[in-house]
């Protein structure tokens, strides 16, 4: 455990195809950034290069709110963060679940004292409107629904254009999580009038993890002005954070600086591409992935799929750790295994971000078939390739 | 708000010699191994470079404790993490407030339900070990003491060897922030018997800001292990975390993978240079600037000084902010303000980590003395340099 004998070596991480549910790969740009100089948190530069980050971040969640900030941690401290604030012990608060970050939302709303109504509903399946309007009719207390856009672990992708209408009719606020689409997929905050929302950063902008984008409504932040107790956590607490990233200034926390300086470049690839010509590279990536692994046999798993992460079953008497193992050890690609009931069963296929290429594609369909056929199963060679060089052909006029 | 036409340029931050209570200078090792290749956070690559970290944090704690492992987040997440999971809600605890950080821990502390009896001193002085004593006469049933080993705000030292005795005699836990401590001063945790520390990696440890090294005891484990109420934040829960730390490697929230690349070669440094090598330098330059400030007519606010942070009056008529401005304007140094009652009264001069240096030791000095000299305050020119060189030329042993 402290044998002063052990030696301690420079770190040489391999350079790996990141097509997992995240982190996905970084850019050289952003690599770049994140080794920029450290100043200080409070050194007019530093805050001159937050209030950038922020502007940057509000144009990516098509937002005006004011209260739109990094959080200094992971994707699920965004998480912690939205719900802590918003709730106070005793508020009730529907929450949807269908797979872990459903799940996830539930455990921590608990922790905070939320009296939780969970829908429950099979992992990779999508909300219907109307399950939400059932909801809410049987608890019209409910201060807050949570909702997940993307869910990671199961692909699935949640609609939120009707759902929003139904939630603020009964006037409660829209607490989503957009860990998987934020960057890759249409997310409307003012459009779709999103109370709370949180994202990370390793995901679709395609920086390292450490980050959580987060925007607050008006709303959202008058019932956080109102609240009677404290909020439960003091890193998290909206109202000093506001503080240090508005024109106050007032030191709350040392901020991450390298982080945000990652942040920053990513922020900025996004919008040198275009929000909606990112968007259109995600969907037309994910239809030529499709077409490769459909022609392969292999089926997806939600009946909605995102565009950002595929998640399909593990075919019959293929060995899943095996394939996996093979796709990191002898090509370097990271995919994604299966969780909770989808242990063993499932792949989760990336095309996130800076991972999202038609390059990744035609490899990752490539070395699949490679292992899969070593494995004994019947593939028609090229068949993936060729399925997904067919999506491509037919949408030249979109960058791959 | 957003503008469209509003462009964001790549950032340049400016090269600057900090000096401030954190974040402190960072090498260009730790730079080049914060921008590696992003790696997945279940990577066989990453996992053996976590297990990595995690043993030359046991060194730098000088503990065995199992439980030593970063949080992502800032120290004052580590903060959080520490109290959030040995208080559970009714648990009585002393909190020895003599700065800004004594104060956030009883804020922390109340958060989560504790019913917090704090020991006040005036900023800037140190507990006595009776003053401790008594107060856990008047509370016999306190489960946990908190108290902050390097007073960040105010530049205070506290020494634990008596006061961690008396509390265990007690039966109640030591917990105790280690932020401006943990690599330039003696911290030991096993022969001290502390129960929970935490630091952050800005300060001595000269890494980006972002993670927060902790450390738990057996006993402290137990009490988390035999709680009835889950821990109030699912992002900070030890138990979650200790699963991915550990063998079983189960996934909680997504590792900042780059943060720790920066942290396992800031690690890499302090063993090489060897903890208790480090430690003297940060003394010796501690002594000399301290030398020099005095030899300038300034005076020191605690009267026992941290040796990473030197805490100094501003002098009467001397304009506390110009003198900032002109010294990071005009030298690229940043030193820090003063917080709470030492708001325009206080200077806190850092030598951290890769800061403390005799050349920064010099150069502040230099700085100073002229800036000084221009607002019209007579200071007999390089008296400040000399007392120092006159330090360090009786201990030419030690590397500046």
């Amino acid at each position: 455990m402290s044998n002063p004998n052990e030696r301690f070596n420079r770190i040489t991480p391999s350079e790996r195809v990141l097509m997992g549910p995240g982190p996905s790969d970084v850019s050289a740009r952003v690599l770049q950034a994140i080794s920029a100089p450290t100043i200080g948190h409070l050194d007019p530069e530093y805050l001159a290069i937050m209030d950038e980050t922020r502007g940057m971040m509000r144009r990516l969640f098509r937002t005006r709110h004011e209260m739109t900030m990094a959080i200094s941690g992971t994707g699920s401290a965004g998480m912690e963060c939205c719900v802590v604030n918003l709730i106070e012990p005793g508020d009730e608060m529907i929450v949807c679940v269908n797979g872990v970050f459903g799940t996830r939302m539930k455990d921590v709303a608990e922790r905070c004292g939320a009296v939780v109504h969970p829908i429950e509903l099979a992992w990779g399946q999508s909300f219907e409107p109307d399950a939400i309007a059932q909801a809410l009719k049987e608890h019209p207390n409910t201060k807050v629904v949570g909702i997940v856009h993307a869910e990671t672990s199961t692909g699935a992708h949640q609609p939120l254009e009707e759902i929003t209408q139904i939630v603020h009719d009964s006037g409660a606020l829209l607490l989503v999580d957009a860990v998987t689409s934020l960057g890759g997929m249409d997310v409307r905050v003012d459009d779709w009038r999103i109370d709370a929302i949180y994202s990370g950063t390793q995901k679709c902008l395609s920086c390292p993890p450490g980050l959580a984008p987060v925007s607050f409504s008006p709303a959202a932040l008058e019932k956080i002005q109102n609240r009677k107790t404290k909020v439960a956590s003091w890193y998290l607490d909206v109202s000093m954070l506001a503080q240090y990233w508005g024109s106050d200034r007032v030191y709350h926390h040392t901020a991450p600086i390298n982080m945000t300086y990652a942040l920053h470049e990513a922020l900025r690839i996004i919008l040198e591409e275009g929000i909606d010509a990112r968007i259109a590279r995600h969907t037309l990536n994910h239809r030529a992935l499709r077409a490769g692994l459909e022609a392969m046999g292999l089926s997806y798993i939600p009946p909605r799929s995102l565009t950002t992460l595929n998640a399909v079953h593990v075919p019959e008497g293929v060995d899943d750790a095996g394939v996996r193992k093979r796709l990191l050890n002898d090509f370097g690609i990271e995919i994604g295994a299966g969780l909770g009931p989808f242990k063993g069963k499932a792949w989760r296929i990336g095309l996130m971000g800076h991972a999202s290429t038609k390059r990744n594609v035609l490899l990752v369909l490539s070395a699949l078939e490679t292992i899969m056929a070593d494995q004994g199963r019947s593939v028609a060679r090229g068949e993936g390739p060729a399925a997904a060089s067919a999506v491509y052909e037919t949408k030249q006029a979109v960058p791959a």
